[in-house]
Order: C-alpha cells, then structure tokens, then sequence
C-alpha cells in the first residue's frame, strides 16, 4: 500500500500521455512530458512548483481530481499554466498540528499560537494582513495572502527548515510580501 | 457597533468612488457605481454575486482585504470580473454548524453528517467526486468544485431554502454539475 500516489497527464480533462508517481518527480520534462495539464491525487498531500527543482509559485494539492489548471492554483493575477515539479507533505497528525506566528520578522512582537484552520485571520483578532514570520512546531501548514484561502500559497514543514520561516523571502522564490490573510493545516 | 460591515470602491487597491454598507445591496448600479474591483470586509461574513440581485457566480467574503477581482474569485476557467450585489451571511456558531451530505439527488443514497471542515471529501473517505444532495441543519457552508477549496463556490445556508438543497439546480444559478469536492463552515 503506497501512503502517497499522484497521477498526471499531458493533457486536461485526464487525457493524453499518463505518468503515476510515489515519490517526488524534480522536473517533468526528464519523463518526457513537456507540462502537466490535469491530474489526480490518489493518497497523500503533495505540494506542486510552478517551475523544476521545487521553485516558483506552490499549490496544495490533497486527494481529488483537478481537470485543469484553474482547480490547483488559485492566483490568476500572476497567470501561469505550469507545473514542472511536485513532491508529498509529510503532515502531522492533523490534530497534533501547531504553529507560532509573528507580528514581525525574526520571531520578535506580538505572537500567536495556533492549532486550528483560520479562513481570516484578523476575524481571530489579528491585527493587521500581514505576518512577519513563523516557527511550525508540529505538522504542515498552508497560508494564503487573501481570505478565504484565496491568492499565492505559501507552503510551511516542521520538517523543513526546521520549521522557521523568518522573513517573506523564506517563504517561496514567489513571496514578494508580509500579506497573509488566511491559514490552514494540511491533512493526509 | 455594527455586526456587518463592507466598503466597497469602484476600481481597484480601494481606490475610486467609496462606499459603505451594513446590510444587503440587491444592485450596485443603483448605487451609481457600475461594477465593485476591490473592497474591505470589516466585520462578519458576506456572500458577493456576479449579477444583481444575487444571481449568478457566488463568492464568500470574510474579514480582510480584497484589492482586485481574483483576490475574491476562486474560479478563472470561466472569467468574468465582476461583483454587482452581495448580502450578509448569517451563521451559527462556529462549533455548532452541521450538515448532512447524500449520495443522490432528493436526500436519498448513501449519507454522511459532518460538523467540520473537509478540504479534501475523497481523503475523509466519500467516495467520489459529487454530493447529490445536502441538508443544513445548523450554520452556513460553502461548497466547492475542487479540493483545497477552489473552483465554483456554493453558499448553503440553513435559514435559505429550510436549509434543503435537493439537486444542484437550487445551489445558485451557475452550478452545472453536482460537482463538490471540499466544503467548509463559514465564520463570522
């Protein structure tokens, strides 16, 4: 029984040349697929690059089916349709999840723990519509910079980086601010 | 104080003509405005309409920020840049939300009640990519097309309809599938 299994295709709507992985694929293009267009998590979460060698901007992507390339990202200011290297989240138990966050960068202000899904952050009580950084104690944790889990998506580990995350450029190559409005664990 | 609160402004990073509501606005044109491109949720939740009087795409809209359409529209395969009525949200307690999913249309086949929020349905153990029909017994849901809350969304609430919503013809005017892959509660 593989604990983690995604399928791609070439194309949308599940068609064209099909690939099943279990493990983290660096670059599509050394299986001989120019780009992925549609394809199905069958166990696990996983996290998708827009560009090769895990870079660029990030998507969650948990157990479903995704036709095209509008169901995984969810930030269509910065339009592009890639999707050039994936790999599983390692997640905790979803209940054990806990994280700090930060008014400013490097751990310093006002702080926060957490262990629950906020679809807006500040209906919680925080201050502003940014976070300065962040220390993952435990699990796999999403933010977005919109409400709702809307815009860029920032993937954070307790088992990378050893969970600290002290300035927006740790967050992703794709970071460009302190904006995050909403945040949420990620299960299995 | 008031316990809903929206400013909405006519072009976008909240810039142009400024206006404020406390309760629903069935036509923005009416408010000699011809479209909304950003707006500010100050307080509870709202649901947003592509059309007026609240007809077409819906859109959930917590507290926080929102300076450009797709910072508020979770769907681009079928694009359209537009906001033209919106209403409160009135939801339960956030702990005390609960719903009961069905198999088939008409609450009929296999069900399912649940009272937390499910960013991927197949992981939790439904069986496949659709849900025929659903009951709110308590609180406001919103249901979307793909997993990790993207793609078309569905506003159920438990006070519209006696919280019945028996085939995916009454989940609004733009649903065209019974299509639903994560679902979550909706907060104040």
């Amino acid at each position: 029984v593989w604990t983690q299994q995604i399928t791609v295709y070439d194309q949308e709507n599940f068609q064209g040349k099909r690939l099943e992985f279990t493990s983290a694929c660096q670059n599509i293009m050394e299986c001989s697929v120019d780009n992925i267009r549609s394809l199905k998590v069958e166990c696990g979460a996983w996290a998708g690059y827009e560009h090769s060698s895990f870079c660029g901007q990030q998507f969650v992507l948990e157990r479903g089916e995704y036709p095209h390339w509008e169901s995984w990202s969810g930030s269509n200011a910065y339009h592009i349709e890639r999707m050039m290297s994936f790999r599983p989240i390692c997640s905790a138990n979803h209940k054990e999840s806990k994280m700090v966050l930060f008014e400013r960068e490097n751990f310093i202000g006002r702080q926060w723990e957490i262990n629950d899904d906020y679809p807006s952050l500040q209906a919680m009580g925080w201050s502003n519509n940014e976070i300065g950084s962040m220390q993952v104690q435990s699990g796999a944790w999403v933010c977005y910079q919109f409400p709702g889990y809307r815009g860029y998506q920032y993937i954070m580990e307790c088992d990378r980086h050893g969970g600290e995350y002290k300035h927006y450029r740790e967050w992703g190559s794709h970071a460009q601010s302190f904006q995050v409005q909403s945040l949420r664990r990620i299960q299995q």
